[in-house]
């Protein structure tokens, strides 16, 4: 089925539907004990207590268990700034895959407001209901500084779901892919189109996975230490990536790559930078819906492995793949924050879900009911916090 | 059952359950078909098809079904300024009860702050996933400005559920207990004692109704035009309330009074103030959990007709009874204000769930399965919004 199909019926069983998930009473209330005991008098004796000890409310409520999905509708899939109502139905969505693959309970919210200041605020009023935020489709460079101060604020997991979702996916795609090639992470040369959200977290990780040589290229070209139009994000990542100072287009960044990840636009792979690669290049194509190069025409140039975020091909690198498991795994280690070594935790987790990685099988399916498991497991068992 | 048992009970299932809501999926989503049109790449489509068309969000989406319950805790059952984790485990029965009673969505959301302006700002923020606002244990006078200035800036229902329910509640109460003693609206006089914001909701909603005479006493005594310590709400009873402009205690505006409300603290009213009554006494002692003076005390004093809050004793006047079928209404209807006229016809059906008021049956207990039809129907028949 192709895009313009599934839009057809997605928004048919959208309008249908009416609202993606439900809420509903785990109590039954159908007895007047029961409403006593849920609800008053009885639920009375609860609010007292919990107002001698607020320390506990995530024991006797929904805030043990459950995720917030928020967005600004500043930067909503690959359609921009779209604003709130067109990023319900995404989060909404969001919310769904939390409880359909993590058991977790999740409620989306949109926010009327697109400034930083004011998101950060509204975030913070609401915080006690919730176990953990997903900070979702929020535009670069807003993201960074909305999650930072939210992560020194509250006392819960506040993750940008774009950044480091996408880079675990992604760290465990270029795990499995490398071993296909049988090359090493610290001998290897990888160039990342796009110094947005997701391009910041990838690289970020990669440099702390060990890769050789990780370079970054936006718009303007290589990201490098001393380019004089770097805002504090893109000249954090000058600082740890591009080590030899490379200063040129994408196209001189490729040369002699082991690996491309696209986090930009589709179409801006062609076959020549393929061809400038290293022996046996592996490229991730990572624009949706539109690939950065389509897949047979990365095999055509010459491409080991290629991966997209598509369903209707081999390889699909999906966030999907984590969060669920990510927030399961930092909620039940009574993890805060996710460092990059929890990252890492997860993505290898995610990369040995493939017991055997082959060109068109580096990353397991969203099906895949071993996967949340694994993610949640091996970060309580490496990153339990202990107080 | 004494409040004590169900404390204990009521603690222990609270921490068994840990959350007394559930979120889950309506889709179904185990094959790749389902993920590809509930979640990407065919949600895309309808993110596309509501940024064209924002105001078609609840036809697509959870904001067309979804009731926010929110409180900053600062006015929390008859606990006081508990805080909002304290508050939390109310919201939440509140959500459950919508769910149980009336079929619709609804999450809670407790506020770490108690400012008027942020509590304001925070509420127009999120207020896009929402089809109505319950605002819920908000303390006076700040819950009036909240109410107010949400009402005039969004374009959905948005009810402090302690004023309007509570208010719907004890008409329908009313117009029960004067068809018991045989008496009409116009001709009675009402004394309510406690001017928070029920007493302030129900004394507006008796005026309206007709009542002939209404009087309002705080801890200073009688309301009235003039009293020289009166804030802006209570300015606007003096101005509608005790024509007569009585001057003097709660025993002094009994005299002669059909009717007493109690919606303020346990205990307070004595055998003498209903002894000073007219014939036929109607007292509502609705303080919770200790009620202004017991049922049988009341009785012994020569009451006709007592009411109070609890479940353990008859005539139970909750507002449980009036808030699933008041959003119901109102949000099938498309109203977005809850006029006086709104309530009367709420309060007359859930009177009319009575089909023969007696001293000991003048309300309907809150599991009669026709109580939210009947209020969401005379909402929607009398009240439908047209535009």
């Amino acid at each position: 089925m192709n895009n313009n199909m599934y839009s057809k019926q997605s928004l048919e069983e959208h309008k249908k539907m009416a609202g993606k998930i439900r809420i509903t009473s785990r109590a039954d209330l159908t007895k007047p004990e029961q409403l006593s005991t849920y609800y008053t008098p009885g639920v009375g004796a609860v609010s007292s207590y919990l107002a001698e000890h607020p320390n506990e409310v995530k024991e006797y409520t929904i805030a043990g268990s459950t995720v917030a999905v928020i967005s600004d509708g500043s930067a909503v899939l690959g359609l921009g700034n779209v604003g709130p109502e067109a990023a319900l139905p995404v989060m909404e969505g969001k919310a769904m895959l939390f409880s359909q693959l993590g058991g977790l309970n999740a409620f989306p919210i949109v926010l009327r407001t697109q400034d930083t200041q004011e998101i950060i605020d509204t975030i913070i009023n609401i915080a006690p209901v919730f176990a953990a935020i997903n900070l979702e489709d929020i535009a670069a460079p807003a993201c960074f500084a909305i999650e930072k101060t939210l992560q020194d604020k509250l006392k819960i997991p506040v993750i940008h779901d774009d950044q480091h979702a996408t880079a675990i996916a992604v760290l465990a795609g270029i795990i499995n892919a490398l071993k296909v090639v049988n090359k090493q992470a610290k001998d290897t040369k990888i160039v990342i189109l796009g110094a947005g959200a997701a391009g910041n977290a990838v690289a970020k990780l990669l440099v702390a996975f060990g890769v050789g040589e990780v370079i970054v290229v936006d718009s303007k070209g290589t990201i490098f230490k001393g380019r004089d139009d770097l805002d504090e994000y893109k000249t954090e990542l000058a600082n740890i990536t591009n080590t030899r100072m490379v200063d040129g287009s994408a196209e001189d960044a490729v040369e002699n790559a082991d690996v491309i990840i696209g986090l930009t636009t589709g179409g801006i792979i062609t076959s020549q930078y393929i061809k400038k690669m290293s022996n046996q290049p592996i490229v991730f194509a990572l624009a949706n819906p539109i690939p950065e190069i389509m897949p047979a025409d990365a095999i055509a140039a010459g491409a080991a492995v290629i991966a997209t975020g598509r369903s209707d091909f081999d390889n699909q690198i999906n966030n999907v793949l984590v969060f669920p498991g990510l927030f399961k795994g930092l909620i039940e280690s009574g993890q805060n924050t996710v460092s990059e070594e929890i990252k890492i935790t997860a993505a290898t987790a995610l990369a040995e879900c493939v017991k055997t990685p082959s060109p068109k099988n580096i990353i397991p399916s969203v099906f895949d009911k071993q996967v949340v498991p694994a993610i949640t497991a091996a970060i309580t068992s490496k990153h339990k916090h202990t107080t």
